[in-house]
Parts: structure tokens; sequence; C-alpha cells
């Protein structure tokens, strides 16, 4: 079945456009970023090469996947929102991208992650004390990299990245608090999600115009349009983390299921009525008390999956994916910006909801 | 024997001035201090008011050692430096004591210290997690505080901050790379102290005289007083490290030879010439490879101990910090400010290499 988030696909050639802009912003950004990482002291500079996968665990040159990138296009989409150059953009998409990275680097030793994009994780390959320190080392070079641009706009760009780095670790532990609480409601949920994911999308879509001079009700509208992406991307990661495929993904099968996430699908589900709501809350219950949940069969989980569909959660993430990609484009109207970066940010906004990564 | 670097006493009113520049440091910077870390969200304003021993592990209120609190006093008298009100200085003062205390709660995690200041650390009461979390969070609340002041000496004052902070983490690095090498160099070891020790303490004696308007060369010349503080400051923590008396440092007897630490007496004790180096070259070898060294007796250590001051290393280190504070004080010659703010800047740097604790 084609969920329900998918049924608004764009066109080709809209698709081929935001390919471009994601290959654009990855372009500008990556030199930049590897210079600012190549600032750092041995060993933490191979560290964080081998993090951002521009080298593998024993120091050899890769051209790994470094993700989709969405932030730094963002960014300068951002400055071009605000009438200036993309290139007014570079040092908040660098910046950006620092904060979300020096996130992955800690939150993935906190989780016990072992693995991203196909990868073992910092933490595993080179120490817990390498993921701390160079997550801290990347927080620090984010600042210093905005501060350097040394202007007035610089200055509230970097006021604007610290509110949204305090959101994502408030996300994080809000994150970290579910794990050990039965119940979690839908709307805790969101503003988790809002929290970790919405508050460095919403920064990434409006620091550009910041550098660029934007005033702050422009930068405020660009950021609402970033949070509600960020929302809706959450949304179909939360759904792409039970139901995606895993050759494409890189993640395990059942991911999110497996390490008992509280993600949307699972609580919309438990906040229906109805037996299918009702067996998956007793199902939770006792999955909850039990260490032997990484032993479960293929069969197991997909009972689990097939309840959360049932009662509902499937389809109302769907639906809030596409409700947070609407109000993402309602935040812009009002805001005057050249036409093409207006569709630009459309176009982004769709990719967000329909992919299958 | 009094320790060469005491001989240098202080006069007793000069001490009390001291203790008056601490205590004003503490009583201005706390209110503020605690009121940001307030701004936490749930749990982790709690996990960083235990860090701050202002509760203990069961959330009561303590009036728990909150630490000599030499950064505060020193950012209060750096704002009088540039003639501004000791007020100016706060945000600096808060901002320093969030940075200095988000490496502690790193640093503890780190390095597996179990007891700071005579209580259990953060990690071993609330876990790694939070350690990690509430540590990110001290130093977003760092930035924050500052870029609040909304000024351009502000922006100024949060670059150096940053830049400081970095050195901080690039400390951390080269201490962690020390642990994994038999042998460090006198000079390694004063990088590594100047980075980890020297860059805050010469932020903290500089970040009040910006945010006061100072122009650059007038903070650069207070931040080289405050570096060569900092490393006369960290010549007497080694020296307490292995000569300290338990019940005024808090640490355990002989702690660093305890924890294999390459500090200053031992690195210059090694890098010295004769019978006692060899011996001690010999034993620490062999200690390196020991995992049981956990369990040696107190004459043990006193044994070594012994022949790192046989050696000379106890004698240098001492030299070095009357060094490093001659330095600091001469970086004084040649700035412009009131002559009660450079005494009390010479009377804290007295107070700082004549200390037990």
């Amino acid at each position: 079945m084609t969920p329900a988030h998918e049924q608004q696909v764009a066109a080709p050639e809209a698709r081929d456009g935001v390919t471009a802009l994601l290959e654009r912003g990855r372009t500008m950004s990556t030199p930049v970023l590897r210079a600012a990482v190549d600032r750092l002291a041995p060993p933490m500079n191979t560290v964080a090469a081998y993090h951002f996968g521009w080298i593998d665990a024993t120091g050899r040159p890769t051209d790994g996947d470094s993700g989709k990138a969405v932030r730094p296009a963002l960014a300068l989409m951002s400055a071009e929102a605000a009438g200036a150059a993309p290139e007014v953009g570079i040092p908040g998409a660098v910046a950006v991208e620092l904060v979300h990275n020096f996130s992955l680097l800690h939150d993935d030793l906190m989780d016990g992650d072992e693995q991203r994009r196909h990868r073992d994780t910092v933490w595993k390959v080179h120490g817990p004390a390498q993921a701390i320190l160079v997550g801290d080392a990347l927080f620090a070079l984010a600042n210093e990299i905005l501060l350097e641009v040394g202007t007035t706009d610089a200055r509230r760009a970097t006021k604007r990245l610290t509110t949204a780095t305090r959101k994502l670790i408030d996300g994080q532990a809000q994150d970290i608090s579910f794990e050990h609480r039965e119940r979690v409601t839908v709307k805790e949920c969101l503003e988790m999600e809002g929290n970790k994911t919405g508050a460095l999308l919403a920064c990434a879509s409006s620091i550009g115009a910041v550098l660029g001079g934007a005033d702050d009700a422009t930068a405020d509208a660009l950021e609402a349009y970033g949070y509600h992406l960020g929302l809706a991307f959450q949304a179909v990661d939360d759904l792409l983390g039970i139901w995606g495929e895993p050759a494409v993904t890189g993640k395990q099968t059942w991911s999110d299921l497996r390490q008992r996430k509280k993600s949307l699908p699972v609580v919309a589900a438990l906040a229906a009525k109805g037996a299918a709501a009702e067996r998956l809350a007793e199902l939770l219950a006792a999955d909850a008390k039990n260490p032997e949940i990484g032993d479960f069969s293929e069969e197991e989980f997909a009972d689990r999956a097939a309840l959360i569909e049932e009662a509902g959660g499937r389809e109302w993430t769907s639906q809030e994916a596409r409700r947070q990609h609407a109000t993402a484009l309602d935040a812009l109207r009002g805001v005057a910006m050249p036409e093409e970066t207006r569709q630009n940010l459309f176009a982004l906004a769709d990719f967000v909801v329909v992919r299958e990564r």
C-alpha cells in the first residue's frame, strides 16, 4: 500500500530541481565544512572526518554517503529568500551542519546506537571519550565559524543557532525521559520532535536570511516554515522507522520497534480507542519488561506493526506529515521573496514528505 | 619542608583582600548563574544543581562547597580594569563558569573520575547520558547568556570565549592522548596545561574588560595575565596532586600518581639526568603495564613521590609556578587601569600560587 503522505507526489521535473538544490548546498558548503574540521587538533580531525564519512575507520578516503544535506540546501535558499546571494548563507550552512553532527555524535553515544548511515558510529570505532570530545569541538567550531563573519547579523545568527541548539538538547532530554515512561501523549511526542528535529531545520531555514540582513519578521516566518518542515520530516522518519525498506534506509527492519521508540505512529495508535489499540498496549507493556526483545522474530515485530496500523497510527502519522507540510507552506505566505526561491522552498518541502530514506 | 612556591607568602591583609574579592565574585555572579541554570528543562536543571553543589543526590538543598570561584572574581576585576563597574563583568563571569562546568562534567566522564569536591560526580549519580547532556546544555547556555547582552562588545566576548573553549577541548584531547604514551616532554605538558587551564583563566581575566569596551590590546594583555596565572595555578595543582594534604584538597593521597597522570613534576623529573630519574622511569614503565596499581600500598606511592622529588621534579615545578606568576604580573605592565584593580590582580595571583587546595 502506498502511504497517504506519498499520494501527493511531486512531478519528476520538481524532483530534479530538488536534487540540484541539494547538490548545490552540498557542493558549496562541503569545502568550507572540511576546512573548518581541518582546524581541529589531531586526533579530533580524523575522528570528525570518519564521522562525516570522508574517511573509513582505517583512515582511507571514501566517497561515502554524507547524508541528504537538506540543512545546507535550506541555509543557501534562506539567503536567497532575503534577496542575498546564496554564498551569504554558507557560514550558516556550515554552522548548522556542525551543530547537527555534534548532536548526532552525542546522541548515538547516549542512546547506545551502534550504526549510522550503514557504518559503525564514532563511539563504537574510536571510543566514548572521542565521541564526547569531538562532539564538543564541533559545537564550539559552529560558533567560531559564525562569529568570524564579524557582522551584527552574524551575532543575530549565532543567537538563533544557540536557541536552536538549546531546544535540540531539550528534545534529546525529553526523548531519553520517554524511554523510562510507560505512556507518552501525542502532544508530548510532537513537542519532543519539534525540539529535536524542528528547531534546527527552523534555524537552517532562517540563518541564511539573517546573515543576508533580513528583518526579524522575515526570519521568524522562515523559521516557522523550517520548524513545520522539520515536524513533517520527522513524521516521515517515524513512518520509515517502522515500515521503511531496510536496503534503502540503512536501518534494520522494524528499527524503531526494536529500539522500543515511542515514535508518532506508536503513540498515536496507543491514543486510539478499540481492540487493536488495547492489544498493542498490552503487548508493548509486556515488551517493556522483557530484555529479550532484541531476539524477537520478524513475525513478532510484524504483528506489532500490524496492530499499530490497525489502530490508525500509520494513517494518523501520514496525515500529520501532510498537515505539517501544509503549515510549513502557509508560513511563507506574506513573506516577500523572489518567486523562484519560493518555488524552491515549496519543492524542498514536497521532497521531505515524499522520500524513502 | 615548605615548598619553594610558598616562600613568597602574601601578607595577611592581602589574603583577607583576596577572600573579599572571591566572595564578591561569588555573591554577585551566583544568583545570575542560578537563574541561568533554572532555564534548563527538567531533569537537566536538577542534575546541574547537583553538579554545582546546590542540592544533594536526593534533591535536598545544601550549603555545599562550590569551589574557589577564582574565575568569577577575575571576570569582575577584569571589568574594573577597563574602568567599568564590576557588574558589567557578570555575564562574562557566568558564561565562563558555565563553560568551566561543562568541561568538568564531560572530563569527569571521559576520565572515569568518580569524585569531585568530596562528592560523587554527575555520571556516577545520574548516569553518563545526563553528564553528556547537561554538559552540552551548560555550554549552550554560556553562549546564550553572553549573546543576550546584545552589544558588539558581547559578540567580541563570545568570540573570545569560543576560542578559549576550543583550546580547553584541545587540552583535554592532549591530556587523553598522553595517557596512551610512554613519554611526554615538559614542553608538551605545558602546552596541554596552557590549553586546559590557561585558556579559560585567560578568558575570565579579559572578558569583563571586553564587555566594558576595552580595546583589543588591553584585552590581550589581561588575557596574557590570566594565561600565565592559569599555568601557575596548574603547576600548584600538580604539586598538590602529589603532595597535597588529602583532608584539605578533598582528593586521595598521591592522587595524581594513583591516576598515572603525567603531570609537571613527573615529566620534569623524567626529563632530568641521574640515578633517581632513571629509577623513576623504570618504575613508571613497569606501573604502566600493571593494572594492579590501584592496590599499591601508601609506601609504594611514597617511594615514587620521593624519587620525583629527588630527581628535582618538585623543585622545578615550584620554580615554574613562580616563573609563571612573575610572567602574569609582567603582562599587566603598560596597561592603564585603576591602581586598586592592579593591586587586586596582583593579590589574586599571589593567592593562586600560595594555596593548599
